[in-house]
C-alpha cells in the first residue's frame, strides 16, 4: 500500500499515532481486561466443544474493535458505571457470531491467518457455536436489562443478516453498481459499528444529539474499515495481514476495486472479469493480471479517496463532544483505519 | 405403529380426539389466523431471497405446535390480550432458526416430505435466512417488551444451542448412555416447548407457582414428543411422515431405541451397531435388519412407554388449572402427542 499512498496527492497531512487503535484500547485498559475477562467466563460451557471452539476464533484476539469502539464512546459521554462492560461482551459475541457464519457460508480456511473454525472444527460446530454465542450476546444484554439497548441491537441483528443475504445473492454479479456495494457493506459491516457507538451514548443516558453523532461516527468509521479490509484483499502487502491476499478474488466476491475497474475498463476487461469472477474460471497469472488492472485504473487509490470521505463524516460527526483524551485518540482511530496495512 | 401399539399391554384406555391439536388449534382460531398473519408479515424483506426461502419452510405449514401451545396456555390463563400473538410467532420463528441450521448440520435432503431449504435454497442461505428469523424474534419480543419473557427466551436459545452442540460431540457414539439422550432432548427441543407454555403465564401476569405447572408441562410434554419422533424413524408406517424413514440410522444419530437395544443385545448386535453408526457402514438390509432388531427387543415399545411416563408429569402439572374446554384439549393433546403416526 505504500506505493498506493505515494501516488495519492490529496493525502491529509494528519499526524498519526503508529497505532492508533493501541492508544485507544490502552487508555481504556481496565475496561478492556475486565470485558476479556467477561467474554472468556461467558463463552465457558459444560459442553467442552464450545469453549473449545470459541476460544480458537474469539480468545485468539483479533482488534476487539467493536467493544473498543463502544467503551471508548461511553467514556467520551463521560460514562463512571460498567455497565458498558457486559455490552461490550456482547457485541464481540453477535460479531463473533456472524465471522463464524460468514466463514462457513465462504468456505475460508483461514481468519486472521490460522485455521478458520470450520475448517478446524467442521462447519456443522462453527455453524451450532455460533448460535450459542448469539445467545449469549442477548443474555447479557437481557442482563442489562435496557429495552434500548435491546431494540439496538435486535434491529442491527437483522439488518447485519439482511446484509449477509444480500451479499450472498450479489455474489459473483459482475453488473454490481457501487450504490448497491455500498448498501451491503452497509448493512453487514457498518450497522455493528453504528450500534455500538451508540450504545456509549445510551448507558451515559445522553441527549439524543449525541447518540445520533455516535451512530453517524460509527456507522461512517465502519464504511471506511470495510473499504479498506476491501483494499487489503488486493494489496500486494497484505501476507501480513493474515487473511490469504485474494480471497475476495477467488470466491469471486465483488467489491469496491473491482467495481471501479470493471467500469473504467474496456470491454476486453470486463470479458475477464466475467470469466474469472462470475464464472469462476480461474488460472494461473489472473490475480496478478487483477492486481495489475486495478493499479492501471487507480481503483485501490481511489476506493482509499471513498473511504476518507467516509472517514470525513466520521471526524465531523465527534465535532460536539469536548477535547479530551479519548476524542483524540477516536479521532486518530479513524485515519489509522483508513492508512493501516492490515 | 398399530403393531407396537398392539404389542402394548398398558396403553391407557383415555378418550382421544382424532387429532387432537387440531381441535386445541380450533380452540384459538382467531388467534392462530392472527399469527399466520404476522408471521407472513414479519418474515418480509427487501431482499427477495429472505421472504422467498422463509415462505418455503414457514408457510408451508408444519404443526405450529409451539405458537399452538404458548396461546393455549395463555388463554388457560384466562389471559384476554393479544400480547401472546407477537411472542407466538417470535417462538416460531426460533424454532424456524433451528429447523434451518440443523438441516445443514445434518445435511438433511428433506423436511416435512419436501426439499428441505438447504437442499433447496443451499446451505448458504439456509444458514443466513436462519441468521436473519432469529433476529426477527429478537425484534418482535422487544416490541412486547417484557423483560421476563426476554429473559427466558434469552435463557432458551441458549440452553438449545448448547444442546445442539451435545447432540453434535454424541453424534455416532454407539456408548451414549440414555441419561446423556435425555440431556440432550431436554436442551434441544423441550426448554423451547416449555419456554412456550411458560411465557402464557407470564403475559396473563399469573402467579410463579402457575409459571411453574406451565413450565413443567412444556418440558415434559416436549421430552415426550421428541422421543416418539425418534420412534417414528424406525416405524414402518412412517412413509406419510413425510421424513425419509431411517433418517436418524442413515446418520447415525443415537436415539433412545437405538440405545436401549444396545443395551438389551448380545456382543454381535453391539458389534452391528457400532459398524453402522459409528463407522458409517452400512449396506443394503442394514435398516431392515436395525428395525427387526428393535422389535425383538421391544425397544420402540418402551420408548413409547417412556414417552408415556413424561405425558403422565406433563398431565399432572394442569392439574391445578380449573376445567375448561382448553384443558381438556390440551390433555388430549399430551395423548395425541404420544400415540400419533406422524
Amino acid at each position: 500500500m505504500a506505493q498506493i499512498l505515494a501516488l495519492s496527492p490529496t493525502k491529509p497531512p494528519h499526524r498519526q499515532e503508529p497505532n492508533a487503535l493501541a492508544a485507544l484500547t490502552a487508555l481504556i485498559a481496565d475496561d478492556m481486561m475486565a470485558v476479556n475477562e467477561m467474554i472468556l467466563q461467558r463463552m465457558s460451557s459444560q459442553v467442552p466443544l464450545i469453549p473449545h471452539l470459541a476460544a480458537h476464533i474469539i480468545a485468539s484476539g483479533g482488534k476487539r474493535l467493536r467493544p473498543v469502539l463502544l467503551m471508548a464512546c461511553a467514556r467520551l459521554c463521560g460514562y463512571q458505571g460498567e455497565r458498558h462492560r457486559k455490552l461490550a461482551a456482547a457485541i464481540e459475541f453477535i460479531h463473533t457470531t456472524t465471522l463464524l457464519h460468514d466463514d462457513v457460508v465462504d468456505e475460508s480456511d483461514l481468519r486472521r491467518g490460522r485455521a478458520s473454525a470450520n475448517a478446524r472444527f467442521g462447519n456443522q460446530a462453527a455453524i451450532l457455536v455460533g448460535d450459542f454465542l448469539y445467545s449469549r450476546a442477548f443474555q447479557l444484554m437481557v442482563e442489562d436489562g435496557s429495552i434500548d439497548v435491546l431494540r439496538i441491537l435486535a434491529s442491527a441483528s437483522s439488518v447485519i443478516s439482511e446484509g449477509e443475504v444480500l451479499q450472498l445473492a450479489a455474489k459473483n454479479d459482475c453488473t454490481m453498481s457501487e450504490q448497491a456495494y455500498l448498501e451491503i457493506i452497509r448493512a453487514k459491516t457498518a450497522e455493528l459499528f453504528a450500534a455500538a457507538c451508540r450504545i456509549g451514548a445510551v448507558v451515559a443516558a445522553r441527549p439524543s444529539a449525541e447518540e445520533e453523532a455516535l451512530r453517524t461516527f460509527g456507522l461512517n468509521l465502519g464504511i471506511a474499515f470495510q473499504i479498506i479490509d476491501d483494499v487489503l484483499d488486493y494489496d500486494a502487502e497484505q501476507t501480513r495481514l493474515g487473511k490469504a491476499l485474494g480471497d475476495d478474488f477467488r470466491e469471486g466476491k465483488i467489491t469496491l476495486p473491482v467495481i471501479l475497474a470493471m467500469h473504467r475498463g474496456p470491454e476486453s476487461e470486463r470479458a475477464f472479469w466475467q470469466r474469472t469472477m462470475t464464472e469462476l474460471k480461474q488460472k494461473e497469472g489472473d490475480l496478478a493480471f487483477a492486481q495489475d488492472t486495478l493499479r492501471r485504473h487507480g481503483a485501490l487509490h481511489d476506493c482509499i479517496e471513498r473511504a476518507r470521505h467516509y472517514g470525513t463524516i466520521a471526524r465531523d460527526a465527534l465535532g460536539l463532544f469536548p477535547a479530551s483524551p479519548i476524542k483524540t485518540a477516536l479521532l486518530d482511530t479513524i485515519s489509522f483505519t483508513i492508512e493501516r496495512r492490515f
